[in-house]
């Protein structure tokens, strides 16, 4: 075997590790925290799922893509909360330093490749990597909602940072917003959020 | 919000579950079983990373969605390990009425839309589906290997139902067949497979 599908072996080997790094939301029984790849598993197949409600020229193989890896830098940066703002300091140069050594492990050509796809995500000035945020944005509130508010409660998570947090959510085109609303309407509701 | 969201959204909600449908194989640290989320991330991602070793005109995008999709129908079948001689009769006709019940929750379209994607990876004729089902055979072996053949042993599997298992990947071009004779001969050589 050629050297260069050893190493693209060994890079598909490490990021096992993403099914052990664990997010804060629960999935939606409520019986354990998501990890990171079944969150990116799943936010994947909503991209295919909700592809109709992409601006109409969005290249939506690309958006995928990018979902599949866009949490491959936790691998050795960790989660960071989204609502925890100490741990949001210096998140960006953690996850740089993380994507660098992991990435490294790829052929060059891929190295480059997949550290641009990764930072187009993160920079969010695309209208693919604006899709793909909103797919990022909105499955946390649907498992939040579904798991009775358990990582919004344990956080004590008020309606206010929800919408926040998720601004690009409200200002996309689309059910999206509509969608984020009335998950929050109903999870004040239910005294899951603060109002 | 308009009543295919809704239906869409829900969708999406109820194949949660498969972050709880636990396959035979372990995860690389041996740590705990794989799920059906977490393996079609990672196959998926091995699409992505390995595309080039596919045949030149394969569609690419089709192949990572029906990897995205192609365990779904576990959701309410559950998993058949692949070396269960009793369990794989009926396999077929269970994953069906799964496949039937799970994707009757979509808009009529995509209903018909995501059970042609299915029975194509199924039946594995298209060059799409003959990569993608590539990819699904390989990675067990990897897994098995990382984690000190944990789920062969448990399961008392020898090489050649290994090889028999995979006789798509030992046909298949590209260094898939390669990959797997090496991995089954380390296996042997480790006490992990019966030769």
């Amino acid at each position: 075997m050629n050297e260069r599908f050893i190493k693209q072996m060994k890079f598909l080997c490490e990021i096992d590790r993403l099914k052990e790094e664990l997010r804060q939301n629960y999935i939606c029984s409520g019986n354990r925290r998501e990890n990171d790849a079944e969150h990116m598993w799943h936010i994947a197949v909503m991209s295919m799922i909700l592809e109709e409600y992409a601006p109409e020229d969005v290249d939506i193989h690309r958006v995928t893509r990018m979902l599949l890896i866009h949490d491959l830098i936790e691998i050795y940066a960790g989660d960071t909360y989204c609502y925890d703002t100490e741990g949001n300091k210096g998140k960006f140069q953690r996850e740089m330093d993380s994507a660098k050594r992991l990435f490294a492990l790829l052929p060059e050509d891929q190295e480059k490749e997949y550290m641009d796809l990764w930072l187009e995500f993160e920079h969010c000035q695309t209208k693919e990597s604006i899709f793909a945020n909103t797919m990022d944005r909105i499955q946390p509130s649907m498992l939040n909602l579904a798991s009775d508010g358990k990582s919004w409660l344990e956080h004590g998570i008020a309606r206010s940072q929800v919408l926040e947090r998720n601004k690009i959510v409200l200002e996309n085109d689309g059910p999206f917003g509509e969608f984020l609303r009335s998950v929050c309407d109903k999870a004040v509701e239910e005294g899951y959020l603060k109002p």
